[in-house]
């Protein structure tokens, strides 16, 4: 009896360790990361093919960045959030990195092919704001 | 004996949903939601506070939102990620929502108590970018 009260205590534990550490995911891998977020800013004329830039530009990036990259997002600019004020970006992909260092050592020679696939998905030069997550 | 048995499997199936979701959260939760990403511009002679940014400001209109906000980040920008290009931004802060109707409905009636605490942290007026996120 009294070991199976041990034996239960121990799973308890486990159990309350393991939920924890998922529900605390998010905060502790992103705070201190480095962000690379590619901004595409918007104007008349520009255009920005989502379902390319989704499914086969990103991936190649990510694939260069091995396990210095954390995760990577996508997002899809909607209006600005400022009435009268036309929409500031049409879209941005962000890499969360460990290292800026190595996220550079491993763009660099593929800077070309990262390029000239541009032209597959937009018309837009992007802006790209390196930056420290805070929280 | 097989009571035992049956509730420490119940126990166990409790247990393992708990963590899987958990450790789901992060790609969970995102996807979808609406991001409001407040943007302070860089520009010669602009200042940013960041930690009254992060102690003050942001708890403040976080309150506002109530259950419709999921989650808000801060980053602050480090550099331009194309060489002698000026850094776009020196913070943006981010709300990730549930709705932008909700997020429109909280704000509006709070809207001069938010701006009147831009002059605590900076002298920048900010872009608003409204965006969907895809991935």
């Amino acid at each position: 009896m009294r070991l199976k009260l041990i034996a239960s205590l121990l799973f308890l534990t486990t159990c309350f360790a393991a939920s924890g550490q998922g529900q605390q995911q998010s905060p502790v891998v992103e705070k201190g990361l480095t962000k690379v977020s590619v901004m595409y800013p918007y104007a008349e004329g520009k255009t920005f093919n989502m379902e390319y830039y989704e499914n086969k530009h990103m991936p190649m990036v990510a694939k260069f960045l091995g396990s210095n990259l954390v995760k990577y997002t996508i997002e899809k600019g909607v209006a600005s959030g400022i009435p009268g004020q036309p929409l500031p970006f049409m879209a941005i992909g962000t890499f969360y990195v460990k290292s800026l260092t190595d996220y550079q050592a491993a763009i660099a020679p593929n800077r070309d092919a990262i390029r000239a696939d541009f032209s597959n998905y937009t018309n837009i030069s992007p802006v790209i704001l390196v930056s420290e997550v805070v929280k």
